[in-house]
């Protein structure tokens, strides 16, 4: 893996209390340095106080790395992993309305098959499908939909999560708020 | 559905350019007025130059309607929409990784099974899952996972999406940029 000084995406997690202000000083900082956020997610964890963020970034390793630790600066900001290094698993979710012409439903139901996707509404004119996926996923089954015509998609934005428990042993220097059962049965090995 | 001025959870669909400074500039119009922002996702539509936000914020009708119409006036806003009352398709990604002690992993597995979730990852250790669905569902899976041991989880935030071309005729007052295939054998009745 490259870890020169070119630029490239980064996939950064930001633990936040959700109050208010947060999220546009969040973006402000990006901003403030010339970074464009290509994709943002912000959504509540198991602890309603607080919200997590996943933003994918284009930038240098070094510059990254100093927004990085401004944003562990920023009142209100929890922890910040930038996830682009570790073994991770990233999702993102696709509305997408087609065009259903009677000549093409069938093929529409097939590809849908093919990428597991769900149809989640049925008009006599159109199609709405329910995809996940990385990005080439997704683009892959708008590449195949598009002759049919699409009339409208929107996407999530990336969330990632690092896999499984090797990867938090490894990042002892950031403490980690995990969030077990308050059930005393429940052995919280995650500790 | 009540229209009356009770502060209620609003969902709001915002097209902007793709540019640099836009998402901070979104998010400090809501927080300038004390609104908090409880979930947000940024994703790619079918053209690159443009970005896609799904906002759900809680307010009044009357204060909404005043920030949605400010949003209208800042450059780089293509279009926005308040979906609330609309009829539409909304949407949220999660991923959720649990404790998969022996004597839990089958429960878990079945438990992913009725909703619908994948298991997208898997060590001695844990399971992940991806699942999707309103906020309710997820909200359900989570109960039901709670007991095992959640070790990590993240929301994409909502998307959400107008239903089929029905609701497209109703709102002619704002231009739509349809984007439909360059195919010219593509019939485009989307306009």
């Amino acid at each position: 893996m490259q870890n020169g000084s070119g630029p490239r995406k980064h996939t950064i997690a930001v633990q936040v209390e959700n109050k208010f202000g947060v999220l546009s000083r969040v973006a402000g900082l990006f901003s403030a340095r010339g970074y464009n956020i290509e994709s943002l997610s912000v959504g509540e964890t198991l602890d309603p106080s607080v919200s997590r963020m996943t933003l994918v970034v284009t930038g240098d390793e070094f510059v990254i790395e100093q927004v990085t630790k401004q944003l562990h600066k920023l009142i209100d900001v929890i922890k910040v992993s930038d996830l682009t290094d570790d073994d991770h698993v990233e999702r993102e979710l696709m509305l997408i309305r087609v065009n259903a012409e009677p000549q093409h439903r069938e093929e529409i139901l097939r590809t849908a098959d093919i990428f597991r996707a769900k149809v989640v509404d049925v008009t006599p004119l159109s199609f709405t499908l329910e995809a996940t996926g990385d990005a080439q996923k997704l683009e892959a089954l708008v590449e195949l939909l598009r002759p049919m015509g699409i009339q409208e998609l929107v996407r999530t934005g990336k969330v990632a999560m690092a896999r499984g428990p090797k990867t938090r042993a490894r990042k002892a220097e950031v403490p980690k708020k995990v969030r077990v059962s308050e059930d005393p049965k429940v052995v919280g090995f995650a500790d």
